[in-house]
């Protein structure tokens, strides 16, 4: 059967020139970089190379890149670094302040919680219909004990890109640090650290065709975190544990292809994401979630009135596509998302939602493939639905719900 | 130039067995185990499969099994991990304690050193002059309040083998939770978590011809952690992130191999460590570092008067012979090792130090080829050396380094 994998918000394939490149490091370059000989030196030296790319796709120094195991870990270190370090010198009465969205991943929002059982206050703004935050609302919930800012660059769920550029500007009037959550971002728009004024950028790379496992921290020199990973002290003494050289060099190349590829693929992916999306509205009662306009080129999040997201999976699952509900993060919990919920959906509505997220190799074919196909499904699963065209039934369910 | 590499405490080469299993997730089979479709679905069983052939390696259940992004993770999270969890139950007024030893790699010292500045205690037990610790002093060294001992299992630097089954009977008898970091014994020497009353067992995969990137800790059912790293809830919550599917598919194969090859890979290794050590210490005024029988069966570590490691390492380097002065993680500092100062070193003898750790690759004909370079390169370094046979000199730096 033909397989068609549209869940690149998930992950991607790896790109074939980054096999290609990692692949030495498993095998004959396999050197620990903190050894004096020469394996250990080769190994350091493809580490620095790939340190510079990585650097060169947000436009920041090649020594203010750090390594890490992936996005997730990027932003606990980024948030709990900061987090830990800046405790002492907050001095305002209300305790220390951190102001994130409604709408972020997993990995800052409940790095949030967990430090709001810790003492710090958490301010959690709302986001309009779009998933856009206000920044009027920002400006007003900073108090003198703000410290941190985190709001990510483009939603992993919806796609909506938010203002980093307004909210970093605010963030420096107030001398406050931000961060920002960019692993759905970069290496899919621009981002230039210089121009933007970030103190904190989390990126991963097995979102842009590197391979999992490994991700970056962008620190902006001068900006000091409390380590969250002890040990010997690697990447200057922020984040031990033997680096993992074969996955850096991936990641390395997969920023080096995405830099070059950047315009072209951001062109292609959006006449495809165009393409679907005109072509799906056409199905009754359907729906886009996020921004028209101010979304990622390669995301496409439908909802389909009285159809279960699982089972929509499934039924495209079985003609060879791939896609997805939620994030993949929390699509085997059976939890309406938060971001959907925020954006002021109801449960129902949120239960029926599809994510469709495209990668450089998917071609208009397969997207014609999809529009073909999607229509009959959602036929289908409407004809068992309880709920289709009953609103009674919707309002009982919607009762029920609230208990 | 020919190479030989025979610093396998540091990393070894990808078996090339594991490189091939590796390969398809990163290619076809890229799926994120937390999705619904086809493609997720295949790295979830992968994932699974890995997780079962890891168990088996140290006889432990597959749901015991947790993965990280290695051996320094699996230390953190173990250690922290317990310690945020238990800290509110500690009533003894001394406060909450962790018993240690003074020979633990980094990722243990480091992170038992940063909880001492939250308010544990930490006791760091010494050890003999061979690198074992000693028990009584363990027993005496237990109070109320203490609740995790930490003692690795194989020394990284000296390769002098601890005790576990012991240092479990006293954990249990006074129902402390007992961590062992097994990094460097994993896959090497027997380890049977249901023999031994370990709760906690950190393991690494790039020691054992696996992946670098990839770790686990093994988690008895019902010892509960914090967790340090948190998000979308992977790993039953313990370890949030985008699971490292490649590497962990390596990181399996490498313990089936290693579960498979641990007779024939320790016999073969224990013979040219003991023809290395054998030859090795007919060079005037060489000892041997370590336990003379205790030891890992790939570790020879020995010493040298008035040579200095650098150098040694570098000389070596320059025949093709890649080696280490302690363990690579410290060895780019020029610090001398804390281990060797605990088994009664003092800081020229440490700088004089030599680490050889073969590994399943090395040949008798390699290790000749060592025996046979190596007296001529000592020779060298003690030519131009201040301290070769001048007692005096000596006495003079040693009075220089109390200052």
């Amino acid at each position: 059967m033909r397989k068609i994998y549209m869940d690149c918000a998930s992950t991607t394939p790896v790109d074939k020139d980054v096999v290609k490149e990692m692949l030495p490091f498993s095998t004959e370059k396999y050197g620990n970089p903190s050894s004096l000989h020469s394996f250990g030196r080769e190994a350091h030296d493809a580490m620095e190379k790939a340190r510079e790319n990585i650097a060169k796709l947000i436009n920041a120094d090649k020594d203010e890149i750090v390594f890490t195991s992936g996005g997730t870990e990027s932003d606990n270190l980024a948030i709990k670094g900061i987090a830990y370090k800046m405790k002492e010198e907050i001095t305002d009465y209300k305790g220390p302040h951190i102001i994130t969205s409604s709408i972020e991943h997993p990995a800052v929002m409940e790095t949030c919680k967990y430090l709001g059982l810790q003492g710090f206050k958490v301010k959690y703004l709302p986001v309009d219909k779009y998933g856009v935050v206000n920044l009027d609302n920002l400006k007003k919930s900073i108090s003198r004990g703000t410290f941190l800012i985190t709001v990510m660059h483009a939603n992993n769920e919806i796609g909506t890109i938010q203002n980093i550029e307004e909210i970093g500007k605010i963030a420096k009037e107030h001398n406050i640090v931000f961060h920002s959550d960019a692993v759905q971002s970069v290496g899919k728009i621009p981002v230039d650290v210089k121009k933007t004024k970030i103190d904190l950028l989390s990126i991963s790379s097995h979102k842009i065709y590197g391979p999992k496992g490994v991700g970056a921290l962008y620190i902006r020199k001068g900006v000091k975190l409390e380590p969250m990973i002890h040990g010997g002290g690697h990447e200057k003494g922020i984040r031990s544990g033997t680096e993992n050289i074969p996955n850096i060099v991936g990641f390395g190349k997969a920023c080096e292809l995405a830099k070059k590829r950047l315009n072209e693929d951001a062109e292609h992916l959006t006449i495809l994401r165009d393409k679907l999306i005109k072509n799906v509205l056409n199905i009754e009662e359907s729906y886009l979630n996020g921004h028209p306009t101010l979304r990622l080129p390669n995301n496409a999040h439908l909802r389909f009135t009285a159809v279960e997201g699982e089972s929509l999976i499934l039924s495209l699952d079985e003609k060879g596509i791939a896609a997805s509900t939620g994030s993949a993060c929390s699509s085997k919990k059976l939890l309406p998302s938060h971001v959907l919920l925020a954006i002021g959906l109801n449960e129902i509505e949120a239960h029926g939602s599809l994510r469709i997220t495209l990668g450089r190799g998917n071609t208009e074919n397969e997207v014609k493939y999809v529009i073909d196909v999607l229509p009959g499904i959602i036929r289908n699963l409407r004809e068992m639905s309880p709920l289709w065209k009953k609103p009674l039934e919707i309002e009982k369910w919607k009762k029920e719900m609230k208990k």
